[in-house]
């Protein structure tokens, strides 16, 4: 299977490469170097990808940047960050990639335990989980070709420990969990739906 | 107390400047005229608007633009629709309208059951309503002062019968239920809640 693997530089991606390169044919695609490097917030950018990856059977985005901070500091400007990111970026990766994926492929998204479970600081990454989880929902009956898509729903990440401070409480996703999560939108054969990883 | 109705000449801002402005000061926006004319895509727009207002005890929105069209039209550009208006516009009103409203106050957004209830063309009103329903519990546990925020989600509104076609199946929802719904957020004590009026 070509699986494209979106945000392969980071923690998630890095780790998700390693195991599904064992066995598949990987394109790393990063805002900063991987085979084709990025920028999800320019769909012109995402279709160039497109273009030099060619026909694949399965997107993985892990790729979400978001405003992490105060909330007395958080503004238009602030907020646009995930909206042009972690939502537009992913939405405009399947909005575009339906005309190169193969019949039959699967989009997987990431959101994450934010959409339910906000923390403080977070409201900007909340938003745009909340919505990358409803379009989901809603591009799933309206993909033709038997093209699936879902979102995988971690909470904080094992291999982030720097993040668990803000998240008080909360068991930390297992890389392999996440791993197994993403087999289940890839490999299985559900769709629009949301793959939580948390409660 | 006194109450702004963003969106007030619409079906929905009408009828609940109808019942509200009997025991109620009422301050009307919507696009085109009302008592200010704002245009909630834009944060300045907002913020002039707020400062004609003064301080006031409650926000209710009932405006939502959104594209509604074909998915194969779906692009970027379209998409943008939304999240420029339901989703960045209902969410300025908060960043920006929590430094006029009063101690106590609330904020009362409008989402919708096409959340979790997709349909066919509504694909940009999905997202956004997921965004701000996420967005509605994250702010919940940064606001101060007491300030409350909820969401208020119908399903296709009975005094807009030209959208029964998209909803088959659908149980609209009664304008009295979303009088009662925005009156639960308003008057009640909750705070960070979506109130369905479906399913």
């Amino acid at each position: 299977m070509k699986i494209i693997i979106v945000g392969a530089s980071g923690t998630m991606g890095r780790y998700l490469v390693n195991v599904f390169e064992k066995e598949h044919e990987i394109v790393k695609v990063s805002s900063k170097g991987g085979d084709i490097p990025t920028d999800i917030t320019s769909p012109s950018s995402i279709e160039d990808m497109y273009k030099q990856a060619g026909a694949f059977d399965a997107l993985i985005c892990t790729a979400g940047p978001t405003f992490v901070g105060p909330w007395k500091k958080m503004s238009d400007a602030e907020f646009r960050k995930g909206m042009d990111g972690k939502l537009m970026g992913q939405i405009n990766l399947v909005l575009i990639g339906q005309h190169y994926i193969n019949p039959g492929g699967s989009f997987t998204l990431i959101t994450g335990a934010l959409t339910h479970e906000p923390q403080r600081h977070f409201a900007n990454a909340s938003a745009a989980n909340g919505a990358v989880e409803a379009f989901v929902r809603a591009a799933a009956i309206e993909l033709g070709n038997g093209i699936r898509i879902n979102a995988v729903s971690p909470t904080v990440i094992e291999d982030s420990p720097q993040y668990f401070p803000f998240f008080p409480g909360e068991m930390p996703t297992t890389m392999k969990a996440l791993e197994l999560g993403f087999c289940k939108s890839v490999f299985g054969v559900r769709t629009g739906q949301v793959i939580a990883l948390s409660h």
